[in-house]
């Protein structure tokens, strides 16, 4: 092909959900997504192609078949440069593409410090979305025993757990006081600690990493701020990510202070015919409005199919406008779900909030098989009665609460609304109709907001 | 005591929510719950006392605890009668008790049709609320090997399940075409009726039941309306519940004609200073605005809430603007979940409408361990976009996602909203941020309303 309507550029979440939304919503016109990688991952699954999963091909992103169903073209290679004034991508061999419009959906990548020493050791890991380097990984770790994790958000979390399920001595650091701390607040975050040390993970929060140490090339320590040392025959780095944005910039397209790719609120870039999608785009938090990169497929994923949505055509009703941060994680069969600010994070910018928590269980009555104890935290901001953050923590099902509480969060429900609201209970799927966390807690806050006035 | 400011008459769902939601929007209020029996069962928890639980006992509502630190009185009384003029309830020893509010909280027993010959046979039960008679049941049923359920409802539907799981020889019988008709579509009420055939539960739909026959006074079999006959050592009978409303039809309190007391929406009976609430309280159905008693302890406890806080100060935001019908059933490690209309029933009332049907898994990728199939449907007003009726089938998950799908039916979500919103996803949690059913759903029913626009 040498010209396409659409060229989409990346073919992992934020990608695919642009090329479905966009094929489907303007069927006419030619589609065409560019990847460099052969096979994509599924981007959330690759902790778990260190425990669960058999192979790294059971995580294949299935996409093709979908790509050929709908009529979109794809094809492997690796994009050079845009030439936006004449509206088209330059290959790797120098064969250019035109297009009308352009998406570019190139993903993030792992943060390594520049300020640690030893991150170029052998068995020194982070983790990349890129299949090649997940495979050499995974051989090399299939004889590491003693693994450190440093950075506690929920991919080293997934994967230290991941770890610890197949017998290794696992060691989990993270400089702030608890794990997952960014997304959740104390009550909350402390339990998730306490359930990975329950399962064999060494849990080490408040410590900073000084450096890593090797032995004859390979890394053999891990030296903490306070002087104390872990040995390693192996470390991941779970720092967090950054934008993959160097095509957009040699484009000449704004960037944010983060890097990410200025967009508004139909995803277009400073210039109008590209759109920019999933973690390489500017994302402004919901509640806070402040710059921010949860980096999440499904964040992209929303981000693609309105994109792809209004891509020839503008609609107000259908705009991104603002993330979330939903996102829910598993530690074995417990799980913990997150949407909006937490009550740290809402005090800092400064929101007069009240906070309603419960703790209650996921079955009911509670000597039924299988129950889990199940905790919700609701974040109110006092003057509105709005609801601006939710947390959960509890069994499996708190994956799909998680998602009422970011439809809460994004529709700016008001606890009166919360609290009058009917909800659905069963025995062996969730609490009690008269003790269900989410409406406790949401009671609880109601009953402070009026107790006030 | 011989006057309190609130008599609540009842102490199931309804009436400890009511209770519950009253004490604490007016603390300085004397509450008294009069109940007429010792141990209130946990109402959608009697199912599982014939299989799941060890003891009925464990099926008893904790409340007391929770009413004594509230400063709730409660005593075990049967009101004989309600003088409304003079404000007062009468009991069975002829004391009387005045009120300046009274909540009925009385409840609803099952149906037994008068036209079916052999009720009265010994080993022929319905499912009351009530501890002894059930118990009494347990134990006659423990050495019944052969029980047929006559109505597939989500009752008769959880106690065959139950029975199967500890090994006895089950039929369920249904006259409508597929278990769970009333409140699921074909698509996914197959689907149910299939899990349980493969989980040992005999299924008989479309068959109706034309009497029961005995034995010495004790029931041997089930002749349906075609002439077979099922042999049985027990019958069930999950033929649908009534209201109890005679205290409130003495009382003189306009009645509906499905004997449900007529409420308005701050749940005030024909009296101002009588509330009613749960099974026995008129219900509306929120799309179709008509008549419905779905008899679920969830919608009880909405309007229990809903009453108490309206108790003394009405709000115009804290009302209940009619039952969404949301429920969810388990069979075995699947679950099935409801909200607003099915297809039928809005093509029934004369909804202009268009669907939404995805089926996808529950876990990604779909190679992860405990990975359930899960399907939802939408079902969307073609004029408005508005989604007035959702179901769902899968793993336990789908227990909580039907708590987002009520949350999106009664919060009238336009299906433009939806399909721009942001929801959670994790591997071992949920489906894929790009195939998640709900949104796949979603995107189908909007592609099909904007094409024909």
């Amino acid at each position: 092909m040498n010209k396409a309507d659409v060229i989409i550029i990346g073919g992992s979440a934020a990608g695919l959900a642009a090329a479905n939304a966009g094929k489907t919503s303007y069927p006419d016109k030619e589609f065409l997504l560019l990847r460099k990688e052969e096979l994509v991952m599924v981007p959330c699954g690759i902790p778990y192609i260190f425990g669960s999963l058999e192979t790294s091909e059971q995580n294949v992103l299935p996409a093709d078949a979908m790509y050929d169903k709908l009529g979109i073209h794809h094809q492997q290679s690796e994009v050079q440069s845009i030439d936006s004034e004449n509206k088209k991508v330059v290959l790797e061999d120098g064969k250019t593409i035109e297009y009308d419009k352009l998406v570019l959906a190139t993903g993030s990548k792992p943060k390594v410090p520049s300020w640690l020493h030893g991150t170029d050791l052998e068995n020194v890991f982070t983790i990349p979305k890129n299949k090649i380097y997940l495979d050499k990984m995974r051989d090399k770790l299939a004889s590491a025993n003693k693994i450190v994790t440093i950075g506690a958000g929920f991919i080293g979390v997934e994967i230290s757990d991941e770890f610890a399920k197949s017998g290794k001595d696992v060691t989990l650091v993270e400089k702030l006081p608890s794990v997952l701390s960014v997304a959740f607040d104390t009550e909350i975050a402390s339990k998730a600690g306490e359930i990975l040390e329950k399962n064999g993970v060494r849990v080490k929060t408040g410590k900073g990493v000084r450096e890593l140490v090797g032995n004859n090339g390979k890394v053999s320590k891990v030296i903490l701020e306070d002087g104390n040392e872990i040995e390693a025959d192996a470390v991941i780095l779970s720092m967090g990510y950054e934008a993959n944005s160097d095509l957009a910039k040699k484009a000449g397209l704004n960037l944010e202070v983060n890097n990410t790719i200025s967009v508004d609120e139909y995803m277009r870039t400073s210039d109008p015919d590209i759109i920019a999608v999933g973690d390489c785009a500017e994302k402004r938090h919901f509640v806070t409005r402040k710059l921010t990169n949860p980096m999440l497929a499904s964040t992209a994923c929303a981000e693609g199919r309105i994109a792809g949505m209004n891509l020839f055509k503008l609609s107000v009703v259908k705009t991104f406008s603002g993330t979330i941060s939903i996102y829910s994680t598993a530690i074995r069969d417990h799980a913990l779900g997150t949407a909006g600010v937490t009550e740290r994070e809402a005090k800092a910018e400064g929101f007069d909030i009240i906070t309603g928590y419960f703790e209650g269980m996921d079955r009911h009555p509670g000597k039924l098989p299988n129950m889990h104890h199940q905790a919700v935290k609701l974040i109110v901001a006092r003057e509105s009665g709005i609801i601006i953050g939710a947390e959960a923590i509890g069994g499996e099902s708190v994956g799909e609460l998680t998602n009422l509480l970011g439809f809460i969060v994004q529709n700016r429900t008001s606890i009166q609304n919360l609290v009058t609201s009917q909800i659905g209970t069963h025995p062996m799927l969730t609490g009690s109709p008269a003790a269900y966390p989410l409406m406790k807690a949401a009671e609880m806050a109601y009953s402070k907001l009026r107790n006030r006035k």
